[in-house]
């Protein structure tokens, strides 16, 4: 009986945009969210959280992990009013690396595997995408990989693949938390022709240069004129960061996703670059620690 | 001695932008202009030109070829007051399909044949950018296959690559010409955000589908928010011509550069598509021909 059967799913954190490729890139990486479920017809609903957000994710029927298997159960036609639900969180929360994202991805793939794998993949990123509003973080939060993501009419469509070279991820994670809707609200309607055209441009190079495994080319390719000027007014010191993970042998920086989290690509040298992240946070007077992770390749497992 | 040597090379024609690629992706096309260069220290300067646009090209100093071997000459430090050139044209001119691009890499690529290959096609391309003021169409006539090129502080680079696809070309040739100048002048200058995201987005999804071979991804990759909705005025039918090319079997269809070729992308059924392009044409009172080429994958080469 389904009920009865505890899945174990992890999910990977994911950062988006990566410069130019706003709303469309998304990136796995090696940092996960762990969730236990039983389903349980009849109740009660138990959520137990611990690690990263704990104290402030709630644990009754708003939590968005629940809130996800009852959208997969209902587009199941299936019923079940309580689970135990077990989250084991690595991914920090509101910080840019897709904590939202990895919980959707979490609850939909758990109870997906335990109503027997009704739906696939690409309708799971469907679902996912109808929770979180866009595809940007869900898409690699279940493929993997590199994934490059188009809405069209409203459905999301998405192509990963996994880069022809070994891209170090260093993310610098500053104390403070941002809201992905106060990071919208900074951003105008229209912007310079000229800009969308850097954008294009630098996006199709970075797909490009990844693809083909073609470092040379990344060297401009992590470049936005689209987002990151709007946002930086809400990250302080958020170029000098930049220039510090580049001036440290980074290919490029960005920030992940809506911030405040920045993150730096490379190939080697992390250390010295998650280092100089840091410090130039710092006399900027903002804290921060730095994470060095790698591509996560597989995307959901269940485990 | 330079100046008795007969240099002759070929250079592709080109489409630009190919959709949601504005200013950023060129392909070069199995179509080609040839060149024959014997330059000459004291003149007289001879032009001979048959084939496309012939009764319309400069023969004197304003020519085009010339105009380009003078650029290359002057940053070789060298003087040469004429010049022996005939050219053989495929390309036709002022239609979207790369002619001046292409004059300018044939009198670049001469002229550095017939001088002792003092450039390399790197630096070509920052000439050959100069001259044409984007790299959109010279970068894919230089190197062939399909091209990412971004301008960083006033210098393009670009990326080449071979799609793992025998994608085919078709291309709807109106008998009206029109100036990319008219073309950019109909442009606004800020768009809306959402338009530079979808075609962020569907850029990123073309390139990755061509670099893997995903042919089910071109479904949606190359639709375009941010020119062609601008410029669809100056051609009679665009959109028609369009979705007659998809409803004959094409993936998607665009305008080719700056138009007024249209042209659309498929694998096989061309001789139908491109029948259908030209009668969705007809409609709008436009006589049209079409042309079915492939990638070419050489870009320019002395012969």
């Amino acid at each position: 009986m389904a009920e009865e059967r505890s899945i174990k799913v992890r999910v990977p954190g994911t950062t988006a945009n990566c410069g130019p490729g706003f709303d469309a890139i998304g990136i796995a990486c090696n940092i996960y969210n762990e969730l236990e479920l039983i389903l349980k017809k009849e109740g009660p609903l138990v959520i137990e959280i611990s690690g990263e957000g704990a104290a402030n994710i709630p644990c009754d029927s708003r939590n968005i992990v629940w809130r996800s298997i009852q959208h997969l159960l209902r587009k199941a036609k299936l019923d079940y009013k309580g689970a135990y639900i077990k989250m084991v969180n690595q991914v920090p929360l509101s910080r840019g690396l897709g904590s939202s994202a990895a919980a959707i991805v979490a609850g939909l793939m758990a109870a997906n595997e335990a109503i027997g794998r009704r739906f696939n993949r690409g309708e799971l990123l469907c679902m996912a995408t109808e929770i979180e509003g866009h595809p940007d973080n869900v898409a690699p939060a279940i493929f993997g990989g590199v994934t490059i993501s188009v809405v069209h009419d409203g459905k999301p469509e998405s192509l990963p693949f996994l880069p022809q070279m070994p891209l170090q991820l260093i993310v610098a994670v500053p104390e403070f938390s941002l809201s992905t809707k106060a990071a919208r609200s900074v951003l105008p309607k229209e912007v310079p022709l000229k800009d969308a055209v850097f954008n294009v441009s630098r996006a199709s190079l970075l797909v490009a240069a990844l693809c083909r495994g073609e470092k040379r080319f990344l060297r401009h390719a992590f470049d936005d004129a689209l987002h990151q000027p709007y946002r930086a007014q809400l990250i302080p010191g958020m170029y000098d960061v930049f220039k510090a993970a580049r001036d440290n042998g980074a290919l490029g920086a960005a920030m992940s996703g809506a911030g405040p989290c920045l993150i730096a690509f490379s190939i080697g040298k992390t250390e010295q670059i998650g280092k100089a992240m840091v410090e130039a946070f710092a006399r900027h007077e903002v804290k921060a620690k730095y994470l060095v992770l790698a591509i996560d390749k597989a995307g959901a497992q269940v485990i």
